[in-house]
């Protein structure tokens, strides 16, 4: 796979968060990109820790929601950008944040295991775009989820940061 | 407050949970007892730590899931004992697992503040509890979520830890 993926063409004070940010060495820095022979599906892998569990065995729910929205949102910007055919490092930046995320947990999902992260754009207006997601483990889907991500406009984000001093 | 929160009566092999359980170093370690003052509520506190962030200054959403999620859940089992007229330490024991998570995110939640996490039975039907919660921040609702928790027969429980071999 030779993508740079959607969120490392976050700029640095969109790169701090938990779930996705580069620069969050605590975090869990999920990296998504469209999948090179289904181009209208994004994908993402991750390992969980042997500390995320739910129950000894199995992975956290929590965990597996927070998979569910940065991939969500991470694919919200990839598809505004591809909407506008636009390359993702080009000007200006679109930001998307999480308005609402849902998550059905359809069978445990194993600890042990890369789970697969998939995400496809079900819906686009206007600022909001509903990516529709699911969580495969050893081939099997355990977990469905859906987000509706919301286009912060630049000045919103700056605002955010002024108010914090960062 | 002198309740015994609802978590430190899992069984040790319940009690590994990443939101919630109390032998998760690495955990949350989540809190949750009936509010004193108003016995429909049920309340949780939680500090996010620094690197728990969305964007600088603001909590990351994948953990206010987490929090969503396992007081829900945790609320669920301290309800159907509740309603079965029951102590929560009685046998057999009620366990709860997520079916499913839904979380609005309303506005910014900020960081370097403690959480009150709150919730409130919105149906109990045979084996599913759906909890309506919220999240507040200074003052102000920031989150709104629900948690519908399905209880998990002991014997299934068995099984997945046979499976594991724990």
């Amino acid at each position: 796979m030779n993508q740079i993926p959607f969120q490392d063409y976050y700029p640095d004070h969109m790169a701090h968060c938990y779930g996705c940010g580069r620069l969050n060495e605590h975090g869990y820095q999920i990296k998504s990109v469209w999948d090179e022979n289904n181009p209208e599906e994004s994908v993402a892998y991750f390992t969980p820790k042997p500390h995320h569990i739910a129950i000894p065995g199995y992975v956290y729910g929590g965990l597996l929601a927070s998979l569910i929205d940065c991939h969500g949102t991470g694919t919200a910007a990839a598809a505004a950008y591809r909407e506008a055919g636009r390359p993702m490092d080009s000007e200006p930046a679109l930001r998307f944040l999480t308005g609402s995320l849902h998550v059905d947990y359809l069978k445990p999902t194993p600890l042990g295991v890369t789970l697969e992260i998939r995400g496809r754009v079900k819906e686009v207006k206007r600022r909001k775009i509903v990516i529709e997601e699911w969580i495969v483990a050893e081939g099997v889907i355990t977990v469905r989820g859906e987000v509706v991500a919301v286009q912060v406009p630049e000045q919103l984000v700056e605002e955010l940061l002024e108010n914090t001093g960062k």
